[in-house]
């Protein structure tokens, strides 16, 4: 936004916009870092904070590595075996565990945006998890612009 | 804030409110969303995010179902199965699980506000967690304004 | 930043930094805390949002005690306990356990600021968290600034 008067950029600014994810199994990791970077482009923000939010309870977000495939399998192949599908729980739904990796890995994610483009490290991809599929899912991306400190 | 020359609303603004939530047990998840809402409605922000923060380190905030109170009780049990009270920890106050279910959970949840609301799925609530109880604990929220993309 | 003509501060304005940390051991917490508060403090910024963000997949951030060291150290003994380093992982590098531990502490914290400092609790420390040391790391801090709401 601009000053009318002294033509100064006023301001921080931000952006929300979502998109659906379709997964296929009952436990599953969807790399999003694209359809992420797709929205930040279309904003046209080139510095600020990218929130990842996950409006789901048995399912979350996490960053980790995709150049190997097997890192993502590995993570929800242990997350499988310290949050056991059955044990004992009370809640009728029968997804208790998925409630609870949910938990653990948490529902949001937040990135840095500089340059127009995401701050992530050599490995990092952000990663959509599923674990009560299939089923169709919401992610919603706030992106989040200021002023830069000289 | 309103410029005094162009009468443009400018930048962003934030609000930083605290309250208390009493524990009563020595692992409990407390459904903390209906006290978020009442310092958003008074903050009147209309567009922006909300950042919880747990000051604590036993105890966290997570987001996940509150419609059946079978699921926050399966998350407490099966964190107590994943983490045992005992297991030869060296920190003699006797609570290290209790600091060890605290960075698993995290410290802090961004939630996203619009149209005076939270942004929260059907089935998500924020929780307080308790893990070395019963105490009197604080929560911290931030609500962030800032003007909206066109 | 001043606007020209009514001469009010305007907008937010945020900074981003980083700094590495030297890991000595396979896994191993450091206390970034400090670090932390050196950049906040060059920022000038007296009240607003830090976050702290890891670029890498085998290492983590998390807020606990440091006020005695046995924490930090049952959190790491705990971790290797529930996601042990061999575990039939399909990933060939022999580093899953250390991907799945920096998922479930998670790449980035959100802590406030006001007046000048960090609003952290009094035991709380900011920890940058090692799982496939050692190794030269990075840690990424952005602090936002925004008008306070009266």
């Amino acid at each position: 936004m601009t000053c009318g008067t002294c033509q100064l950029e006023i301001g921080g600014n931000e952006i929300m916009k979502q998109f659906t994810v379709r997964t296929n199994a009952r436990a599953e990791m969807i790399d999003i870092t694209d359809r992420i970077r797709i929205l930040l482009k279309e904003s046209r923000i080139r510095s600020g904070i990218c929130h990842v939010f996950v409006p789901h309870t048995t399912a979350a977000v996490t960053i980790n590595e995709n150049a190997d495939p097997d890192v993502p399998q590995d993570i929800l192949m242990e997350l499988g075996e310290i949050v056991p599908y059955n044990n004992h729980y009370r809640h009728a739904e029968g997804n208790s565990a998925a409630h609870i990796k949910a938990s653990i890995l948490g529902a949001s994610e937040t990135v840095f945006i500089e340059n127009g483009d995401l701050v992530l490290g050599t490995w990092q991809s952000i990663f959509f998890c599923e674990f009560d599929g299939p089923r169709t899912r919401r992610v919603i991306v706030r992106l989040a612009a200021l002023d830069s400190l000289k």
